[in-house]
């Protein structure tokens, strides 16, 4: 199921208008093309909303928040909103500092999200100001063990119902929540945590499977989430085919999404749901 | 010919003062590194003055633009301009948002343009504020076919009588024009348009050969057009040969450009005059 | 010894605040990544001096200088002498502009340095403001040769004692002094001037080994310039093994701070003391 949706993306190939940090922006663009979708980065105050109405969704990034592009992400998140497309926040760093948790706090307020992926730090301080978010890692104490798994399903769920939004934790386990449901994935690897920008070039791509697949955003959300676990074990292995480091590691995780079908990921999606 | 100007390039090594986004930067930076020329990025109104005053060229990149790099655009053009330096100009997204579009027109009229490089849809919508760019990809409506090449060859001789800038429009088959002659360009390669900052780059490189041969524009942009044309004909086999995808891709073309020679530049170009 | 201080960083994985330009900020990040490091980006005045209080080490870069974030880099400089926590400059492109010459004296007043890395044209442009930097590089004019290498140990110490930081000086030879002695560090591959940001990588890098071993940064900052410059010769030989050009060589030097061990460094490490 989760295959037809990739798919769908890669038969609609939509405009993705990305509002994102600086840090990772390239493996965002790069990204969206590997998966067959377009990139548009805009973030000047003056152009956003026309460049969220030519787009299919609407990613906003607060990984290099500055004062002048904070309106923007209101302008084009409010846009969305009335254009009813899709629209997604990376809470990038929310509790590390006071600026990160109260934007996105505002974000929230102000933008009705279709989906929110996180670590469960920058989930946590969102929800309750408690986060203990290092820097953008998540939190050694916050982490998501077998003890804690069922009450962070059910915290999911209770965001998602509070906010409407499809709320997505990425850790060992990634959680994707809605009101009623939620997936459980396990795909993934942990070199993946040794580049940059997994978590930002995750949320650039699962715009685009929101763009593609929007009547289902709970759905969307697990297919573009198993994607790219699946795709980051892909790219492991071709690391210790060829050797090298975390930047032959960048190079073949992009390269994965580029050639990843519906029916490798079929085949490959490991999850549950409850 | 076009491969003693890329000789010419490597000899003079000239820095190239870059006022672009900041999505592709980093490529841009490496290409002209790649090329054997000196990147510098500055985009601050309080030095881009005396940073295109050291330069040898100097290319503006509309990207992302925002509200402060505007002005440095139109001081850094205007000192090229009284310093008698080659300047060229991609205006990116334009016709996508009217800051793009009135920017890039502002910038046109107010700078004095050796070269402007653009997809179809961004040269129409300079020309004629008719384009239909999709977010910075031209829009289908606006191919260059068969049918309408000669219209379109005609069109570029035309705008550029009327600007004094070189035009160079590329996509399938490149066409770059001064108010006589042109070139058709017919090197590249499709797998160019699944990574970001292809054009980006190019325009990056452009300036580096005007500022190697600026002299006649005419050959120095075709000569740069050829060189990225065919070394994404290189990449390509590169990657049939090992495997991988877009971000392999990249790393291939960027290689490709810092192993080209005169010699294979005269012996790969593919191109008539008209 | 300086093995030990490699191993010291991975077993620390410090937060490193890096306040750095938009054309390397990628490989920065993932430089840091590679040795173990995290990377956390923020620029924006509301929030630089929180970040830094929750980092082991801040790093500032005015590669692409804004008027907004020279403010960003006082505060956080001022907070991380507060907390005395280890802060690096790097003043890129010093002597090339007014104000990149200007903000990075300003920022050797008011900020107490652990270190100052940079090319000599760019450190003795902050020494003298008689430096002919051009671009981002280090002119022929000022090269440092077997003839000028006494006087410039003598300067880097003279000026280490004027700022009360270690003063690290790249390029052929690189040194590295304190007030009362200097290493000469022979590592290195002129290939790392042919990708853009060797120069902010190793700044970034040199942060973490600050953070890593603050108590001796005269070590630390020796033992991240070995690292850096023998990751640069491993490079080299796995281009020559590979085939490729300068992107292909971008990618092996990270690789290669990923795979570097303490006994490599020790191994590797091509240096003398004065």
């Amino acid at each position: 199921m989760l295959g037809k949706i990739l798919e769908e993306l890669r038969a609609a190939s939509p405009l993705v208008h990305c509002i994102t940090n600086y840090v990772t922006v390239n493996d965002c663009a790069n990204i969206l093309l590997a998966a067959g979708a377009s990139p548009v980065m805009a973030d000047d105050p003056d152009e956003v909303e026309e460049i969220t109405a030519i787009s299919s969704a609407l990613v906003i990034n607060i990984g290099t928040l500055n004062r002048s592009t904070i309106p923007s992400m209101l302008l084009s998140g409010k846009e969305a909103n009335d254009l009813s497309k899709p629209v997604l926040l990376d809470p990038v760093g929310a509790g590390a500092s006071t600026l990160r948790t109260e934007t996105a706090k505002r974000l929230i307020r102000d933008v009705r999200f279709t989906a929110i992926r996180g670590n469960i730090s920058e989930i946590k301080a969102l929800a309750i100001g408690a986060g203990t978010t290092r820097g953008v890692d998540a939190d050694d104490a916050d982490a998501v063990t077998s003890a804690t798994l069922d009450s962070v399903v059910a915290f999911a769920k209770s965001l998602s119902k509070e906010t409407g939004a499809v709320i997505a934790i990425t850790g060992k386990t990634d959680i994707v929540a809605d009101a009623s449901s939620a997936y459980l994935i396990h795909n993934g690897h942990p070199m993946m945590a040794r580049i940059t920008g997994s978590g930002c070039m995750l949320s650039a791509l699962t715009g685009a499977y929101l763009a593609a697949h929007p009547e289902r955003p709970l759905d969307a959300v697990a297919a573009s989430l198993c994607a790219m676990g699946l795709c980051g074990e892909i790219a492991y292995k071709r690391l210790e085919a060829t050797g090298g480091g975390n930047a032959t590691y960048r190079t073949a995780l992009i390269d994965a999404v580029y050639g990843l079908t519906g029916a490798m990921l079929d085949a490959g999606a490991r999850y549950d749901v409850r």
